[in-house]
């Protein structure tokens, strides 16, 4: 059995391809080859905090995987990350338990930013003259970084509430090569990009329907539970295309279900993530068409991160926990 | 975190007083002090084997509990146990991993133990005359091994459809220092015994109710599933006293729910193991008395058996993993 902190988790995701893996996965779930039952839950009140159970496999793989995360939201008072997690491989043939990655909550933000990255290639226009970003957060960072291999641009301007941050977020990017602009006006961001992730915590829409140029892709990324919104639902009614990661997920939880509730699109209109990557659906078809798609993670992404991680480890002694299999 | 692997585990186990811990949990289970969400399941068909993802906490203490435990049945094929599993322990104030136990699926066997010995210091007749076994696997070892505290008798006769493996359990026994016979005929154990217990995987009655003698305890760990049942419905509609470990879980599955579907039981006649652990309700009144328990496994067992090693462990560098919580 390999067990990895999160040290290591990081020096092996450089070595490895993890879009292929992530777009491999969109296409399983898509072509209903992955079993993913319900999300666990347990909630807490005093000191509040949620934790959360997501698991399955795909069936034509080896590997079931099971991710613990957690989010305990007065861990900063005690110098904590609120969030935290862990997730455990185990051998589809025999239940053993293979790898265990201790990621303390790392590899969600990973694959989310990956899925964002995926997005990109197959439904961004063909040239992105700048990239816009909502939230200088560690999403906001890792969804640009994620990018680089996929635009040429070099040219982003971040939206947030808190000025701090915000420079936080400027010196940090400048220092990757990266011309950045701070704005805590949305229009700005609206108005100078046609390439938008939102990835922040809000539940009142942040970008309106009508700051939108005409061939803008816009990845929301944020809302992964029902009360959450960073889009204007309107905007989902003037998009040519709108992309589901997983349409039975989106139907209850993102911006896919509040535009939903407000018949803003149609379910039947509706196109699933791995349909595109597949070939099945078109996406973009044109460079003035606006696209949108919500991005609300599905367990497809954790079983494909660790299995990518696992293949690369899988015969390095130096990962060994001991020298017995359970 | 602490990680421990089987043998450390086996050891720690000797230093505990597990059943003061079980008992514990079981009051607070039928308290309502313990929030155990529906059990997550994997099943696979191709090799055969099923997952299941079993959590929760006690409101009033500081952790909660993970566990998952598979059953893969072509395992023996390969030389490997077909059952195995662990267990994680979390922080409730910040969702920290502080403890791992690799137990291999042992924990589990151990805590339904446990519950056996609980339930027969509380309702077995005061004197056991001979101890009568159901299985003679594993289980039917433990439960045993488990009882030793607990009653004076070292008379056992061991029930088991397996002529090997009643002599493996016959020579193992007596190793102990107990008087075994094996038989074959279930009928040679209830005229024979004041105390029962089954531990096998039966789908068919294996003990009759003209089988019973007044003063009989019976503890029926076998049944775990709504397709189990070792012990005849009509049983339980002699029985003076029917306990459930939880009334909720034992309407669904084990000995219980099939008396109920036989209407050989009224639920509202069970008792919860808890509420006669707390003194609320009373158990066995007299030495003459037929009594029942149905235990099915309840999550607050793994909550307090996971506990109960880690506050053991908890200060032992020994057992910490690199120098680092995550």
């Amino acid at each position: 059995m390999k067990i990895l902190n999160l040290n290591q988790i990081k020096s092996v995701l450089n070595s490895i391809d993890l879009l292929s893996y992530i777009e491999a996965g969109f296409i399983a779930y898509s072509q209903k080859k992955a079993v993913i039952p319900p999300v666990g839950e347990l909630l807490f009140d005093d000191p509040p905090g949620d934790v959360h159970i997501k698991y399955g496999y795909l069936s034509h793989e080896n590997y079931y995987v099971i991710k613990i995360a957690s989010g305990f939201y007065d861990n900063p008072k005690l110098g904590l990350s609120s969030s935290n997690g862990l997730m455990l491989l185990f051998d589809k043939n025999t239940g053993g338990l293979l790898c265990l990655l201790l990621d303390e909550g790392y590899l969600t933000n990973i694959r989310t930013a990956a899925a964002g990255a995926v997005v990109a290639k197959h439904l961004a226009p063909n040239k992105v003259h700048r990239i816009g970003i909502f939230g200088a957060g560690i999403q906001g960072k890792l969804q640009i970084q994620f990018l680089e291999s996929i635009v040429n641009c070099r040219d982003i301007i971040v939206w947030g509430i808190n000025q701090d941050e915000l420079t936080e977020y400027l010196e940090y990017m400048e220092s990757k090569g990266y011309s950045v602009e701070t704005t805590q006006d949305a229009n700005s961001v609206a108005s100078s990009c046609n390439l938008i992730i939102t990835a922040t915590p809000t539940k009142h829409p942040i970008l309106m329907s009508d700051q939108i140029q005409s061939g803008t892709h816009i990845t929301a990324v944020g809302s992964d539970t029902p009360d959450k919104q960073e889009l204007d639902a309107k905007i989902l009614e003037i998009a040519d295309v709108v992309i589901a990661d997983s349409i039975d997920q989106c139907l209850g939880r993102g911006e896919i279900f509040h535009a939903l509730n407000e018949k803003a699109v149609k379910k039947e209109n509706l196109i699933e993530l791995g349909d595109v990557l597949a070939g099945k659906k078109a996406g973009r078809i044109s460079d003035d068409q606006i696209t949108v798609a919500d991005l609300t993670g599905v367990a497809v992404q954790d079983i494909q991160i660790s299995r990518a991680i696992y293949e690369v480890i899988k015969d390095d002694s130096k990962y060994e926990f001991g020298n017995r299999k359970i």
